[in-house]
Order: structure tokens, then C-alpha cells, then sequence
């Protein structure tokens, strides 16, 4: 249960099987930083280029294809004092007859002040004035190495994580992912201050983070997407567009996580889920679409396994 | 301000230009009850087809086609002891090459406790056994006389509203439906005891309902789709396959609202929906999915009109 | 066997179950007229409101709900010397973030010589000059009276047919409807002069149109989506959103013909669809997309039935 | 213009950064073959693993990020005496509904004639005898090295092209691919003796190739998707899904083509495209969906650059 302090030289902009640049045991804690969206890091100094750069990957000692990695987000936290956002819906948000309605892009600064929690509008913008937020930190593009020898762009998301987006990855989340190569090797980055659902307008609160995780090694076989786990709900992600597949992936993979691991017959699946089930929205505004299948632990029952 | 109590006799299949049962006005109050989805009446009798059955039309005086009808949903609860509910996913929400994976479909029952708010399964089910659930009484199937004289089936939705299936169509909630027919001709029907996101089973828990409604026409233009508002939050509904359509449709016509009656310019609404803007899922299962987009109230201005 | 000559009066801007305005009977051929999409007559005049106006509907003695209408397509010409076009693609078939490079609407009108079969622009457009196009015409919308007492209007279209925009629906082939209503209730409207796949532009060449078609009523059940035969293949029609789901029905429903009427097994049908099939694109225009999927006659067993 | 002759020793199951096999320049002509989609070369043979290995890749010197790849398809054809395919539909392809009537996976196996040009099932598969096809040879999955270091695997395509399963990349066809990587990286691979629209079983005819290609490197800027040529006709290719969004970036494609190629303006456009356009589907069974938007060019005028 070792702690590994790591301060990325190098970052990565597709998730796939590069050179670890450190290796981990199971139980043992990362602390490290990422950089914003655009390559800028804590000091707002470009030192990547723009997409998703990503510090890793980490090696998992002991992970194998076919094993799970979990990821407890213990921390994410923004690591300066200033954020970016897109000021524009994303077109493809819109009705198509809609889109011309949209304006030129153009970025908006926020002004961090970390110790009270909260992001606010450096310039007005129209009509909102000092527009103030709670922050609500989450990684918006992390993941493990794509299947098949990939190397897939921190643009889009897949079975591997990636670029979901989801609010729901923020500290005291446990992700759960599908070990597709020898050590896993985890990748972490995009961080942002907060975002809406969907992340529309292209950008969350765009922010370099300063990141603490613990990883594990599962010897269960069967997980095909990511999943997750809060003290109140356990989740599974869907990766795809349209969002109907996307939904179709995340409830099929939840279908799974019953049966194999709680014990449930389709028709409790059919009941279960059909009167409790919960669906947030991750990402529609890369190439694929997020959507996550949730459901209360209280309306479980105990687990078998995992 | 008076108040109709009416006992409905004939239901209707499709929402459509259909006789009216009785006249109502401007801030009237509408106290009637509506029948299950597959046409069973409070004595779990047969009065009607199956196929969320309508308690309607109501002409509202003076709602004039490009008007908006608000109904404030006042009370929703159900008046009988038994609920209905499929116990198998629909095979659309999950993988194609899964749906095989699926049981034949077969319904349970649910008592409900009007009194102590609860549904139990009376039958057990696999592993789940006496299983039970708070209510949270909602409508699925309710709108107006769509646009152009047509008569649409109560299994699909539009802009007139129809079988949306959104949880959030509860007791405390006002909907506002644009009026596309003299009268507007409000129809109500389709009650669910509870429901998960999605209606990814194809029910909720079925089961007739006392409803208690209050309409006013609002002389406003420019509502495309219907909207919503409770205390805390405002929200749009778009109704079409697939989800990035419907999502489409209701983003858009938040972005219409925000314009128009709250002053935002178009970087506002950028800003203020890329950041806090929240998905709902309305169902997954019928023609047209239904996706709700919503907003807090916390995060708005003060509304210049409507 | 009789000829009906039918001069309309008035047309429909839905389908559905609409006063007949005559009846016709097994093998009965009816000639009448089509006005254009716009509702303009063969002189030019305006004589309904736009959408798609419909001639009829003709109640076809004897058939009821569960048969089959065949309909076949005789003769479809143009009965005026001038048709009407967009000149701007459709904002919803192109790139999100390519819409805003859409001019404004506007149409284009060209000149039709009948005896020679060519439509010649009338007004140079940008670089295109005195362009000219073979004729080839085709109903863009047409079909019968919907399921469960539905109206629905002529710019969508569904298992009754309605505005399917497929360049197939021209003289010479036949049309297969499934029957809903007690006489079918034929509708015919929208004559395009010629069309690129998919209505990209969201019209044809729209022009009034002579119209004489022949109807026969099969007893044979199992039809669920329209159907269509030429002397070269048998097709089956699709219309929903996304094409995806176009595509499904259509493929579902050829994949029963081949089962019911020819007698394939599963395999049979994998091989044969897998390595022969066809599909062409109807509109991608309207709220539902139309697909169709076609086989060539040659590779097909004789049929059993039908 | 020098003739390559080369005879693959490894094979690649993604399209990606890999080292090149060989050098070639401008006007090259490549002599090689390909191995089945299971990995089976021209002798039956297992000799790469399977999801259409590619032979190369082929380092086109002079091609830079921002050029084009020319490739034209100099002959295409089976250079063995057995092809498989697949004996049931995908389930994708299908309603969710129906899925669960589809039976078990299952190859069947084809003689083919490679004189005569036939391809016939060996053993009879349920009423389908002795079942013969004219061969029509087309590239499954080929393509160049994918943008931004990306190594993608070959179950799918994206703007590299990839696994697209088109009819029309036979004999006679040029292709042209958008250059990401220095030397452009050419794979060829996943030949079908023949297939039908949408490749919707899952499979051609799967069979190993002997493939003549010659490359050229255009210094022309703008190209995005494959774009593709006959003596008969330009066309554009999309890979996404839905099948809607293919469509948008096919008739993106084109678009520009149009601009940039043929001087013409956005009306020019919309008149030539709503008319004559024609849509052909590639596969509808990978991950990415395929769309070719194709325009005759008898309808074009002179061609200004490329």
C-alpha cells in the first residue's frame, strides 16, 4: 500500500499502449497532477497540445487481460486560479434549423477561488454579470488502454473510458474498468471545476487538477464497459451514438452486474430496474455519447461477489 | 375560478379533435379521475382498450390556436389497490445481439398502501421477494389536440404532448402545452404509481388515478414544445427517436425560452446551460423518446415575461 | 372491373379516416388528378393549403381490416408545364457545424416539356445554367387510412404509407398496403417530375400530377409495413428515425416475405439477404426517414403465395 | 512509375503508425495480396489472427498530412477456390423484437469459380439448393494511417477509411484518402468474392485476394472523408452511426467537393443535389455505419482543380 508521488514530463494524447511512465501495485495510492483541456498546466502555461493531454499511463502490476481495475477517485481537486470556458452551444445540440442561430465561438474566463469553493465570470457576458458557481470538480477524459492494440483519441470514449464527461466521476467515486493489456495502464486528465449534463457547450470548467487515486486489481471476469460506485449507487457507462446505443451498452452491462454478481433473474432485472433504474447523461458532444444506467444501493441486494 | 368534477364515460385512444366532455375556464379546476394503461377503471374492471386510454377532451374557453394552456397538476394519486407491471426489459434498451437473453413477457401485481405510500410485490419473483417501493404518482400519458387536425395514438408523443412517461409529471409540477386547436383540448390518462427513468420495461406501475388539475391560458406565443415548472426548476420536453433528437428539440426550445422571457443573450445561455444545464429521461420505449431539459430556478435571472 | 374518372374537390392534409369521396372494387382502376405539394392545380392555381394535399379517399369494397391493398401504379404524369424546387439542402443532411453555411430558402422553378420528358431550369442559379433533367416521376406521398382511428398528417409517414418520397414509386410497379380500416381508404398526392435520393433538398420537382392507378384487395395477412414489385424485384418500405430504425423495419418485414410467401428458412434468408440485398433511400427529410430494402427477382425461389 | 511485387509476412489488425513494409512514389503500382477476414490466406491456412488483417503498410514517399492518397483499384480477385460467409442476420439489423427469432451463428462455405466467375454453395442450406452467384470482388477494409497517432482497430472506420464494406470499391474505382501521417501508410486487406448492400450478415463472401494497386499523391488540400471515382460517377463516403450521421458527413463531403472542385455555388448545390443524387449504403454491422453519398457526372460541369 504504497503512496507513488508522479510529476508528469510527458502527456499523451491518445489512450493506448505508450511506455508506463511508473509502475503501481494493487492497493497502492497515485498522487499527481493533470493539465487543462488545452495543454496548460498549473502556472496556464501551454505545455501540451490542446485535446484531453493525459498523464500516464500508470502500470498496474498484477493486472491481465480480462481482470478489473478499480480506481477509487480519493481527490480531484482544480490546482489553479483560473478556468476556461466555451461561451456557445455545441451545434449539434440544437435543432439543425436552429444552428445558424448560434454565434462565432469565443472563451470565457472563470476566476477560481479554491479555498470557498466556488468559479466566477471574469467578464460579463451580456446579460449574466459576476455569474458565480459552486465548484463541483470531476475528470471529464480518463481510462485504461483500448482493447486490440489501440490507440484511441482523447477526443472520443469507448469500452477502454476515455472522454465521457460524466458528473458523476468527482472524488469518493469508485470507477471500475476492463483490463484490456498487461498492467492496465491507467491515464488521467481533463479535469473541470464543474460542468453541466452533457457537457453542450463543448467544455466543462476547463482547469489543470491536482489528483489522488487508489488502484486495485479484481480477479473478476466479465466486465465489458466502465462501471462505478458511490456509498449511494452503483453505475455502469455507455460509450456509442447514438444515444439510444449508448443507453443500450450501459443498461445491458448493468443486466450483467445483477445477474453476475447479485444474483438476480431476469424477471427481477425486469422489475428492478424497469420501476428504479435512473439514467444520467454523460458527454453528447463527442463522437460518442455517454450515458450512465445508475442504481440505489438501497434497492439492492446484498452482493455476492466483486 | 370554479371547479368541474367529472366522471368520465367514454376514452379515447388518440389525442385528436374529439368531442369535448365539458367546457372549463380560465383558472378552473378540474377534479376527475383517469383509468390504467390497459383500460381498467378504479374496480380493476374493463371499461376501455387498452393502450393508456384518455379521460377528455376539456375545451378550455378562450385557449385560441399559437395561445399556451398551463395545467398545474394539483393532485395526482391512485384511487385502487392493485398496480400492474411488466416484468421484462424491452429488448430495445438493451444490445441487439442481448434481447435474446430476454424472457417472454408476463406481468406482476403490486399492492398498493394508499395510506402509508407504498407498492409491494404480491406475487415473489425470483430472488426479489416481498419487494417494496415508495410511490411517487405520476401521469404518462396527457397533452392536447395536436397540430393540423390529426388524431395521434396515445402510444407516442409530440409536440402536443402524449405518452411522454417523465417522472417528473407529478403532484406540484405546472405543464405548458402549446394550444393548437380552439380549446386546446386537454386530455389526461396513463397514471403510474411509480416508475423508474426510461419506462425501459414498458410500464410503470399501472394503475387508475384520482386528478385534480387547474387550467389557465396564457396569451404568449412562441412555445413550440411542452414545458414545465415546479419550485425549484424549469424545464423543456422533446419527443422523437432517437434521444439526440429529442434532446435536440428540448434544448432548443429552452434556449427559445431563455430568450424570450428571460432577456438572455445567446453567450448567456452558452455559459449558463454548458454549465448547469440537467438531462432527465423521459421513456425510452415508445416511438418518440422523450428527454427533458432542465434548469434550477437558482440559476436564472428574474423572468421578464410570462 | 370498372374505370373511375374522379375529378377532386377537396383534399387532405392527413391521412385518416376521412368521408370516402367514392368507392371503387377489386380490380377497379381509377384515373384521376394530383395537386403539388404547395397545393397548386394544373393551372397553377392555389386550391388547398400546402403540405402534401391529398386526392380521395376511395373506399375499396371488401376491404377490411387485416388485408392487403394492392395498388398499382399505371401511369404518373405531369399535367402542367411547370414545377417548383428548393435550392437549399435540407440544414439536417449536412455536418451540425456545416449548417450555418446554408444560404436562405428559396425556390427555383423549371420549365417541363412533356412530349420530349425534360425539366429545364428557367432562371439561371449561380454557375448552373440552362440545366436539364430527364423526367421521372414518382408519388412522394400516398397511402391509406392508419391504425386505431389515427389522422396523421402528410409530412410524415408510417406503416400506412404516407411521405415516403421514394424514387421506386413510379409507373409500372405495385404497392402493397396493409389494410386498417374497412376500405382501406387510398390516398394519392405530391407528383415530383424527378427526385434525387432522399429529398435532400426537401422537394422534388413538385408538380400536378395525372394519376391512374389499379387496386386489388389480397386476403392474405401478415403485411405490416408497405411493400412494393416491379417486374425486376420485390421491396419492402421503412419509415422511421433514425434510418438505422428504417432500415429495421424494412429488413424485418422483407425477412416475413420471404418466410410467409416463399417458403426460406432463417439461413436461407441470412445467405440470401446477407450476399444479394439492396437498399435505396426515400426522404431524409421528413420526421420519418424512409428506407427500403430490395431484391432482385432472379435470385429468388417461386413464390408460394400471394 | 515502378511496379512493387510484394508478398506480406505479417499482417495488422488495426490501421495505425505501423513500420512500413515497402517504399513506393508517386505513380507506383503495388503487386500484393490479402488475406481473408478470419486470417486465412490462399491456401486456407490460419496464418494471422482474425477481424481483416491487413497486408502493408505501403509508405508512399512524397505524401504529407494535408495531401491526398490517390488509389486506383488497378484488378481485385479471389486467388482461392473457397469463400465464407456467415449464414444469419445480424440482429442490429433486425427490430429488437424480432432478434430473438434469429437462429444460431453458422458459417457456410462457397465454391468458387474463379474462370467462370461464379460463386455456389457447397452444402444446401435448408430450401436454398445449389445456389449460384455471379462473383462481383470488392475491398472490404482498407485505408490509410488515422489522424493524431491513432492506431484504430479494422472492425470499424473513421476518416482514414478502414472497414467500410462498399460494393463500389472494385476494379475500375480510384480512391481517394485524406494523408495523417508522412508516407500516407496504405493498408489493403478483407476481400469479398461478393456481398450484398449493408454487408447486414455480417459478412461477404470472405475470401483471399490477389490486388493490383497504383497511388498517386495529390497536392490538394480540403479532402476530409474517402472520397471515391468511376468512369461513371464521383462519390463521397461517411463512417458513423446513426446511419444518419454517415449521411451528413458523406453530403458534407460532397459539398465541398462541389465548392472546391467544380466552382460551384451553395444553390448550384441544392438544385444538383436535391435532383440527382444517389445514396448507396456500405455496411451497416461495424461499430461505424457507411454511407456514400455519388453523383453521375454526366450531370457535372467541368471539373476546375484536382
Amino acid at each position: 500500500m504504497a503512496t507513488l508521488r508522479f510529476q508528469p514530463q510527458v502527456y499523451h494524447n491518445t489512450l493506448g499502449p505508450h511506455t508506463p511512465v511508473a509502475h503501481v501495485s494493487d492497493g497502492d495510492t497515485i498522487i499527481t497532477t493533470t493539465i487543462d483541456a488545452f495543454g496548460k498546466d498549473e502556472n496556464d502555461r501551454q505545455v501540451a497540445a490542446r485535446g484531453n493531454p493525459q498523464t500516464g499511463p500508470f502500470y498496474v502490476d498484477g493486472a491481465e487481460p480480462g481482470d478489473t481495475l478499480a480506481v477509487s477517485l480519493d481527490r480531484l481537486y482544480p490546482n489553479r486560479d483560473i478556468g476556461y470556458t466555451s461561451t456557445v452551444l455545441a451545434p449539434n445540440v440544437v435543432d439543425p434549423d436552429f444552428a445558424r442561430e448560434l454565434p462565432e465561438p469565443r472563451m470565457a474566463r472563470w476566476q477560481i477561488d479554491r479555498a470557498r469553493g466556488t468559479a466566477t465570470l471574469i467578464e460579463p457576458i451580456e446579460r449574466l454579470g459576476q455569474f458565480t458557481l459552486p465548484l463541483s470538480p470531476m475528470l471529464g477524459c480518463f481510462g485504461v488502454c483500448p482493447p486490440g492494440g489501440q490507440a484511441i483519441s482523447t477526443a472520443t470514449a469507448g469500452t477502454h473510458g476515455g472522454n465521457m464527461d460524466y458528473r458523476g466521476f468527482k472524488s469518493g467515486t469508485t470507477v471500475y474498468f476492463p483490463v484490456f493489456a498487461p498492467g492496465a495502464l491507467l491515464f488521467v486528465g481533463d479535469g473541470h471545476a464543474t460542468q453541466g449534463d452533457g457537457e453542450i457547450s463543448g467544455t466543462g470548467i476547463e482547469i489543470s487538477f491536482d489528483v489522488q487515486v487508489t488502484v486495485h486489481v479484481i480477479k473478476t471476469t466479465g466486465i465489458r464497459w466502465p462501471r462505478g460506485e458511490t456509498s449511494e449507487a452503483i453505475f455502469t457507462v455507455g460509450n456509442a451514438r447514438p444515444l439510444d446505443q449508448a443507453l443500450q451498452h450501459a443498461t445491458t452491462e448493468m443486466y450483467r452486474w445483477l445477474t453476475d454478481d447479485y444474483g438476480l433473474g431476469p424477471r427481477d432485472i425486469g422489475v428492478l430496474l424497469g420501476q428504479c433504474v435512473e439514467y444520467d447523461l454523460g458527454n453528447v458532444f463527442d463522437p460518442a455519447y455517454t450515458m450512465v444506467c445508475k442504481l440505489a444501493k438501497h434497492t439492492l441486494p446484498a452482493r455476492e461477489r466483486l
